[in-house]
């Protein structure tokens, strides 16, 4: 890759701001030991062990707070005043909610009108504002509100801001766990994976940062492997249970920093999804999402495809719908 | 009270020695912020906040280990190495089995024949040597094998050093949250709050512990009402969801602490202790065993009985079968 490219990356100093601005309102999630997880016998890894960085104890519930907070912080507070913008029918939402609320603003949330009725209630009780709308207008109905209120929106990964706020993870795990191996990140937009190996670039040099998507919606792997960004179809995506990441693509800035800063980007199967999933809710208490069972997943199901040594995989969400907890429980 | 029995209370030296032997086994476990239990308006408590100290995540899922470690530690060595004795179906059985694996002592576990199967496993999974035996000899075989082998019984709740392990929660509370008002505690035979209460009267004398039993097997609410303590009979404590809470009665020094360091004992239906697993499951995303829902219930259906201020309620354990919760989450 190019150098013009490689200077645009997040660096250490956004990084370390951002850890800054979060303090007191974000928590500093536990780095969980799950001796439950050795892989011991798996194969040529068997010392393989498994820590959990426990991002679904979140207020709110995700690791999405970590960069929403962050890229309000470093709006023009006279700009800020005036309240933000965001569209989302996920954990972005309510990460946009709650962090406007922490600094006493409105937050103007447009959502589909066919998302889960619960999701646009969590959203609403944190107190934004929601405005729902078509699916076909989800895009659309942003900008045209940007343009008559001059708000500004709050990307959910496409913005240095953002993935600066995400990568406040890994100096935690750097101080906890400073001899970890393998970190292992749910992909949907990039925004994670890119914060992680930005700051894992500097302060843990000497660990893999890699990426876990499902395989049934595969565009991160598919591009990581082909070199270029692709993009994949909604129907696609669409299939796997995990629906915190059935993002089509990466976005633009996410790339760069998958291109120039992680290792490896491999896949899981639905069944590998559930399954850690069940594990981690039984057995490590955590009841995660299943986006945000990924990581663990691979860990659990494709130890021989990953590097030896300490791993910690990112738990990143818990909002899961309770019918499909059920399910995967019998 | 008289002072010879107040003078046999567990001292914040024993506390405080049990840190320090604990440290870098049981893990040091978050205090989660819970807004979404906030109880605005639910009366005059209107500013309570609820803070969660999240013991299911430790190895093993549950605060046990910590006293397990502590009884263990404070043996002689020479005994000790001969390996340990205890007798329980639950949380004990598996405490022991660890604290003896983080030690490379064998622990010989008693288990009554209709334990479930998963509980058996569990605690085999652990290293343990376990002996299955009829439900009426549970409490006969182990003390057999004690004179057969002169192994030292580590009990699960009668005991100044498992106590005095207990107890470090209260030390981590303290540095975390020093204006806590009040700690809601589990009591089944009454270890944990003992260990609580004893730390709280040194280095949190503001903070008000109070005991929550389910109302199905309340014998020490009903023993702190009358006074005395009192024995409730197997088919009635056997009645309640919350299998780890069971115990017909507190122990003998457990009931010294309750009666001279315990603000009071309340109760909740089996109602509340359902909302209660599952408010924690989709909202805190701990996946709590019912026995680890009672104090959380008590802030979510009793705010109103409780003194105000902010309020931590331990989470005590994590290990529930699927199935229950499964129900729990229909």
């Amino acid at each position: 890759m190019s150098d013009t490219v490689t200077t645009d990356l997040v660096t250490i100093d956004e990084i370390h701001a951002a850890a800054r601005r979060i303090a007191g309102h974000a928590l500093r999630t536990p780095l969980l030991p799950a001796p439950w997880a050795d892989t011991a016998g798996a194969g040529s890894d068997a010392d393989a062990q498994l820590w959990l960085k426990a991002e679904l104890l979140q207020p709110m519930g995700a690791f999405k707070i970590r960069g929403a907070i962050n890229a309000i912080a470093a709006l023009d507070p006279a700009v800020r005043a005036g309240g933000v913008l965001a569209h989302s029918s996920g954990n972005h939402a309510q990460a946009v909610a709650l962090a406007a609320k922490f600094f006493g603003i409105d937050a103007h949330i447009v959502i589909p009108d066919n998302a889960p009725p619960r999701k646009i209630a969590a959203t609403e009780a944190l107190g934004a504002t929601v405005e729902l709308v078509p699916l076909q207008q989800r895009f659309t109905r942003p900008l045209e509100i940007q343009a008559e209120t001059g708000k500004p929106m709050i990307p959910p990964y496409d913005d240095r801001n953002v993935i600066a706020g995400q990568g406040t993870i890994t100096l935690e795990i750097a101080e906890e766990a400073p001899d970890v191996a393998v970190i292992l990140v749910p992909v949907s937009g990039g925004g994670l994976i890119s914060g992680i190996a930005a700051a894992a670039a500097a302060v843990l040099p000497n660990a893999k940062v890699i990426g876990v998507e499902p395989e049934l919606a595969g565009d991160a792997a598919a591009s990581f492997a082909a070199g270029e960004k692709l993009t994949w179809k909604p129907e696609q995506t669409a299939r796997t249970i995990a629906d915190g990441l059935r993002t089509f693509s990466v976005g633009d800035l996410p790339w760069q920093h998958i291109r120039a800063q992680v290792h490896d980007i491999i896949t899981v199967t639905e069944d590998e999804i559930r399954d850690a999933t069940r594990q981690l809710t039984l057995r490590a208490h955590l009841a995660s999402e299943p986006s945000g069972a990924v990581a663990t997943a691979a860990h659990l199901h494709h130890s021989a495809q990953l590097p030896p040594g300490k791993r910690v995989a990112i738990v990143s969400g818990g909002n899961i719908d309770p019918a499909v907890l059920r399910d995967i429980l019998s």
